[in-house]
């Protein structure tokens, strides 16, 4: 199909074959005049019957076909292109979303580790599908396959080619503050059966047409038992994440002059470049000096930068939740913020996302339920003891 | 759990983690409003979302858990034991079946062929789950995956040790009229590759918790494509089928002196053993004679027993349906009756369901899809040439 | 090919087939003359050469086939039953089992545990191949299969649903004495992680034509690792077996009034049936009474049984090695004789083979090597400490 | 083991676990009097025994070892390295190399084909082990494993992460004649299914330590009848080869001055240079001109090239068998020359090797026998019509 069919496709599919609302108006009568009655269950199924869309039995006979659920899944992924410009879509994408959830539902899904003896085929998609640090050729893919560390994936049996999610692992002695190391091909390794920690330093969705089916908090759930079991020294869970909108919401500070530091946040950075201690030469050092080959600078920094990474973890907000993507999601599925690591991913990358900054969220196998619960009713972001003085 | 407490959970399930009655009513006038509008869509997908229940949710977790499908689908059937003196478990009924069906499609499930190569714990299963013609033996069930036989079954990845339904099929040189030569273990070895025709003789749904779960159609279809695949030879399709609720109607005709014959369709029989032409004689016959052991009466009962069992298919209905419920099942899926076979089935069950009448029922690859229009539409019986005249 | 021509053709492979005497002769004449110069290593080469017979290439041929291994094992089976008749096929026999040593090296076979998951095929060559006690049904089998047995066997790459040779182990918590209750299909299931003992319960070899290939003693030493890292609670290795011509012995020391023992060992015999304590009264006993279903004659007899069971053992020769086949299979392999137990196994068999006497022959892993080799340099054959006082 | 404790261990096994010479001594000439007496065949397996030394019984215990099949592979290699220095060594050689012949009969290989699903471990082995045209990184790799090509390897199921030998196939419309368009990555894909030809362009053993141990020509044999079954449209087998001592060769004729060309050979190319039509004006255009980019010059060259390679594969020998090793083995294994391509590699390797001339032998099945025959008897160098006449 060209895009124009594609798009009309689409379109029917959103528009013809909705359910009937005259089917709909009088089953909710019905329930609306049975509810404490016992004809309620009955008139609540026929109601819910009732609301199920000729649509719906459309996408289920695509399954049927041999490649089905891939298609759906790249179905969805145009429809999420599409959507802005098409209003009418909507319904489409929630039907879609609706079905993939049941069917991605996590007890279907295979967790698998992936390692240098997995298909070529398999690892080639690991290298166009990383979406954190990108792998730049097949040394490198060796490397984080090497025999100190792992990588998971999620697949389902009915594509089972395809992984839907991965996340790579380094075993070490003590929680890394800094990700080039970790992306040393040329580093030693380590002994994993004498590690005591496991860094996720990459998570990474591949299908575009799964967004909203949640799949990375299970991942992680079954990636730290598979650990648990395998490595049973492993005592110490944490990631070394990202955080992708720090320099957007610095930038924005600048702007407005409203940096949340006074002179004394600034006066060691002061002392170490000879100016005055304003949030101007804080913007200077980090745009136009190259700070990253000057310990003196980088030392000077940490204190102003590592305050202002906590206030925006804590202070700036989405709704009732962090503005930070990652942040969002790793604090949802119950893990603390453990550390704010300065100058930890001096790339090109590291530098447009944070200036360098990146975080460790740690995973306390016993306090993660209770997490999810405090962080999900009030909003709260747990910090780890030190941090939080 | 206690037989009490089990109950007790499920009309906890039933009762107490429907959707909120009022949140349905808000969402149902905010879509009864927009319809016709650019709103439609998005109302329409707030209306489903307002009919999903906590109960439904609740589904989802157990799934999550290691045996957790196979827990709900023994959950149904628990329910399904006890719906009849327990209504507010309908709409738990229908939850759990919308929700299996979702992951029980079809999509998911895979075809495997059972031989006397597969482990004997899944054998094992096949002599407790057969349903149609009793395996009583491990030499019987050898003899039923030989080389002339086939045997399929579905699996769902999450269940791989459980065969959900499983088919035994016998290849032949023609459609055959009996089934005892099927199950003798001693009859000579077929050459599979010279078999011009597939007989399927048994069919058994295995879980009682899939009830309504539509797997037996898309077997066959499967099946059917696997054996064209597998033997080009094969080119003729039927079932050798019970007539299960043949002898009750007539029964019934009998005690109603209602029996569709005339003396004409008795006169052979009338000829043979020196009686009177009356469905009398008819029933005599059938219920205090030898007749099995007596060529002469079986020929002579041929005739009036066609004739009833053809009338039996094609008038008595269910709504618009045949009566019978393996007639249902496999003109549901497009096979037309080909032949009525007198005498085909002489085990006591032969003779308590059907007085040893059977059935085959022929799937042509060619019609199927419009036999299955003319029965869904019009509920015809669709007969073979010879049948019809 | 008839019978009379596989005779042809295996006479033809073993005379007209053979190595050249002249080239023979000359080769040895070199090796010779070249002992203790530098010429020796490669004149000996020469001449390992030179006896390399064309049969010998023949055989191999075969075994390019694709059953071609199966071919030569058969083969061999088959020359193993005329061998006696037909002198000149000896030499045949040899190069086969050169071969197929060569061929089957412990290094290629393949350890596999076989389970009730196992496929039918191959669990019913376990029935078919059972050479100790008689596997009489599906659920017999079943029993042998069940969480408190393991079951062994050697496979080999090319042979793979053909086993070599296979071991059923009971797990309990100690050392049996009977053999009764292990074949008792009702017998309660004992809690695998909580045995402490293995009991090896019978070994069969299944393929006669790999008559003096030894796998048995690879196999035990295999399935010992194999069982203490799935179960390290287990400590104690041993078998309780048949002493199979123990019987065909003592009746031969009947006839020839040779049995050593006096009176004073006969003395409980003598008082439990009023008799003369001679070994007339033993042989009576053990021939014209139903002393196994009388626990007093049981107890009377143990006493001078077990005696002449360690004399039968022990003093009973046939070159420098234990005239019992078992015992010498076991000796050989480092066990040592635990413990002898009277009215062990009380079966048919039993009684014809031993008047029910069975051995423990135990397997101390820290001694089985110095137990190798005290008994293949002097033949001991090693006590447990309380059987030696 | 240092390399000097490897050499003492290889000499000690060489010169002191030889067999016992005067055993030898007695059973030959126990054998040599039997010759034609009922007792021959027992004498000879005697004999037969006597020569297997201790040494042999040394290398199969090795073997039980987890990976000792690999240690004597390797031990193998090692001792080739030494042997020329260290005569001994050759009766340790010669026992491992019957040893190993044994355990790598073709009839425990086990033939795989090789994709781009294969485990990248594996993948990255093929990398290290081609000798014929390097590859040079994964993305050549994966052209190699595209639809249109086929890539097969024999393995041990003793050592199944190591490729033995492996052969790489390119599916085609002719007789390729040119091996830099089968290397290019750019180069479009063809339909396998419409190919009517395979080109085998590369074979590498992996094994110093197999040398001696044919596996080329079963594996040639074992790929064209898998071939055959994938894809029936294939009908002609040819590989696509070098010349590897061709130019060798040449330059000896060319410092003799003893080319066996004439001037009319040469005057396409006089012409072409404007020079004299000579031996040295062949060697000089050869060697001192980039007449790789001249057509005019490559078309000179073709006729003289062409006819002194002819000559170098039929007239110039090693024993009775080609010089040329690459036609050696394919000539051995049934082959015929089917074509000469002048300019066929024009890569380094190819002008060192061979001026760039290649030569392609072509494999019918049909003649194959025969013409092992012929050449093996008469050492025959078939040529394909054509290049006969």
């Amino acid at each position: 199909m060209s895009p124009t069919e594609r798009l009309q496709f689409m379109e029917l599919l959103a528009r013809e074959f909705g359910p009937d609302p005259k089917a709909i108006a009088k089953a909710h009568a019905a329930y609306a005049k049975s509810v404490g009655s016992p004809d309620q269950w009955e008139a609540e199924s026929r109601l819910r019957q009732a609301v199920v869309s000729p649509r719906s039995k459309i996408l289920r006979q695509f399954n049927e076909l041999p490649d089905g659920l891939k298609f759906l899944v790249d179905l969805r992924a145009d429809v999420l292109k599409l959507i802005d410009s098409h209003r009418s879509l909507g319904v489409l994408d929630r039907e879609l979303q609706n079905r993939l959830t049941s069917w991605f539902d996590v007890g279907f899904l295979e967790l698998r580790r992936i390692t240098w003896d997995s298909p070529a085929a398999l690892l080639e998609k690991l290298i166009d599908y990383e979406a954190v640090h990108q792998i730049r050729s097949w040394n490198d893919l060796k490397n984080r396959l090497d025999s100190d560390r792992r990588c998971y994936a999620f697949f389902h049996p009915r594509m089972p080619r395809e992984p839907l999610i991965f996340v790579e692992v380094a075993l070490t002695g003590e929680i890394s503050r800094n990700i080039q190391p970790l992306l040393d091909e040329s580093a030693p390794l380590e002994d994993p059966t004498a590690a005591t920690t496991a860094i996720f330093y990459s998570i990474s969705n591949t299908q575009v047409g799964l967004r909203g089916v949640s799949l990375g908090n299970f991942l992680l759930k079954r990636v730290i038992e598979a650990l648990r079991g395998d490595l049973p020294g492993l005592g110490t869970f944490s990631t070394l994440s990202p955080l992708p909108t720090f320099r957007l919401w610095l930038d924005q500070q600048f702007a407005r002059d409203a940096i949340p530091l006074d002179a004394d946040d600034l006066a060691a950075l002061a002392e170490a470049t000879g100016a005055a201690a304003t949030p101007a030469l804080l913007q200077q050092t980090l745009q136009r000096t190259r700070w990253s080959e000057r310990p003196d600078l980088i030392a000077a920094l940490e204190g102003p930068m590592v305050t202002l990474a906590r206030h925006y973890l804590t202070e700036v907000k989405q709704g009732r939740f962090p503005f930070d993507p990652v942040a969002r999601f790793h604090l949802g599925n119950g893990a603390r913020v453990e550390r704010l690591n300065w100058a930890a991913d001096i790339s090109v990358k590291g530098f447009n996302q944070s200036y360098g900054m990146m975080v460790n969220y740690r995973y306390l196998p016993e306090a993660i339920e209770e997490n999810v619960d405090r962080y999900s009713e009030g909003g709260e972001v747990i910090l780890a003891p030190g941090l939080a003085a």
